[in-house]
């Protein structure tokens, strides 16, 4: 099959999660500063979010660059990661809200944590279809960051029922360590 | 006419569909595990609906690769079909909100009752277009699983009066019975 | 220019529009059929807006088949389509919720009468830029369909002053005359 | 890596914020003309904004349309824009609510010398890369319209204090300013 449809439609959905997230920052009623200082945690989880989404989106741009052919169960892999992405507005919003309280920074994380461990099986279902001698399978074979950001993320939601700033300290580490695109697949190309 | 944008129109409209269904998840006031339990039925309905878009943008994908042209009956079978998936969230919504009670969960049933006929009417509406014995007759020529799953969503309507959660229960059996993509046209091809 | 941005960018938001006004649809407190009765006004508002978004989707689709570049000019003339068209979901939703009484059906006919008046000046955009002999030229060059749509959203702007219903009538009947994808360019294809 | 995922995905961003402004645009609860008139302030900023969002839309096109190829810096200025272009849905609201008061004028402002900023940085990012002899090092080399639009975005943001709707003409002057596109480009192809 072929993948571009499934390119598109990934794009259209990380769109539109990144750019609803926005709508969590409510219009203050009045017109002052004033009013804009409860927004404060609301836009630091949006700047987060955001990074957070554009770096899977910048790695499953880069994903897909060296897959040629996707079958029924990549179309799913797929799905099931828009799932959990799709959850980011809900935990972003809730966080904010909360001013970064245990339990939405918890969940933020676990959100996180269901994101990266779909990124992970979308990786080893398409170096499955593709055999490992594929550029995918040499390029993602040994996914050390991949598993790095798994033990980040569930030490930083056990974390955040001790102190959860450590947890979104975390959070924005991981953030860095992927926020440079993954160049395996520039390199081997 | 090119297929190529009635692809990426559709892919838009469902990618928008199965993303602002999250915002159905409203965001709790309180900060606590406590607060996320009446949350519980809309997340499990927004799961239930997540699978069935995706099933239906799976087999769309699959169905149109199968396509060669498409004629302005095409284009209108296409949007009857959008129609009634714009509705999902809606009922997705409502289902969740009161707990799978009778009639939100008889009006989903509904709602997926309609999809499949608007899918039943796209598909013949193609293989009219294409001819007997194109690629796309031969593969939905004879669409046993789309009349099983016509039958089931009937059912589970009129079951809805006398138990809800049977109906639900239904709602989940064709959606397992739909979830490995339609490999009918890969296995032409 | 190429054209293929201008109708991707297009499609997103025409697929957007036709989406989110599915939001004006909120969702009742009570599971009872009576409380979906207030919506019955909003979902027909709902129907129509659909269909009618619907036809200019088609019939932009099959204009941009017709044209071969796209200028500066034409990207603006597009803009300002789909800023007609954005406003389709306020009104629906206004239409709606006050039962199709004057004010708000007349505005929806301003609207519908701004977005034809933005169609007929991307058209004539289009033809100024492609050639009195080119194929956008032959197809479009007496737009009689369109003239007569512009005169009926006038006349029903006026008559939803003595009754509202009639207007409504009359944006039926302009939407059936539509319905029917322009045959125009198929056939000179 | 190919530019025509990162044109399609802007294109679905740039979308979905120029679409969910229109959502600002409150329902009135009456039927009546006079019910419209708080409006009025958002409606206008609403059509200011959709302008600006059109502009960066439009210069985004035809900038891309030099561009042969993207990195993944390019990437990241790309979504640093985005970052900015998605805020301007807030600033809208704000400002057309509290009908052009100081503090939202001046905040517009910063929004707007934010993209404004990003932007700068993008075609940077893009002239690095493709080299001091290339086709959109030439078309954006002596960015003078950029660096002008910068400097009136900080004096509109200063002048707010003083008069917002000074400032608010200023941001009308640079929409005007840009309302052509970038004619560099198409004059050197």
């Amino acid at each position: 099959m072929e993948k571009g449809r499934l390119q598109s439609f990934s794009d259209g959905v990380i769109a539109i999660i990144i750019t609803i997230m926005v709508l969590e920052l409510k219009i203050p009623s009045s017109d002052s500063i004033a009013s804009l200082k409860p927004l404060l945690p609301v836009f630091i989880s949006y700047i987060l979010s955001f990074i957070y989404i554009g770096i899977y989106w910048n790695n499953h741009h880069h994903m897909f660059y060296a897959v040629t052919r996707v079958n029924g169960k990549v179309l799913w892999a797929n799905l099931h990661l828009l799932f959990w992405l799709s959850l980011i507005p809900f935990v972003t919003g809730w966080v904010g809200e909360n001013h970064f309280t245990t339990i939405p920074v918890a969940l933020y994380g676990v959100i996180l944590l269901m994101s990266a461990v779909a990124w992970t099986i979308l990786s080893r279902t398409l170096i499955k279809q593709h055999g490992k001698t594929s550029l995918i399978a040499t390029a993602f074979g040994k996914d050390i960051k991949g598993t790095f950001s798994l033990i980040i993320y569930a030490a930083a939601i056990i974390v955040s029922f001790i102190n959860p700033l450590i947890s979104l300290g975390l959070y924005v580490v991981v953030a860095i360590m992927w926020f440079v695109p993954d160049r395996r697949i520039e390199k081997l190309i």
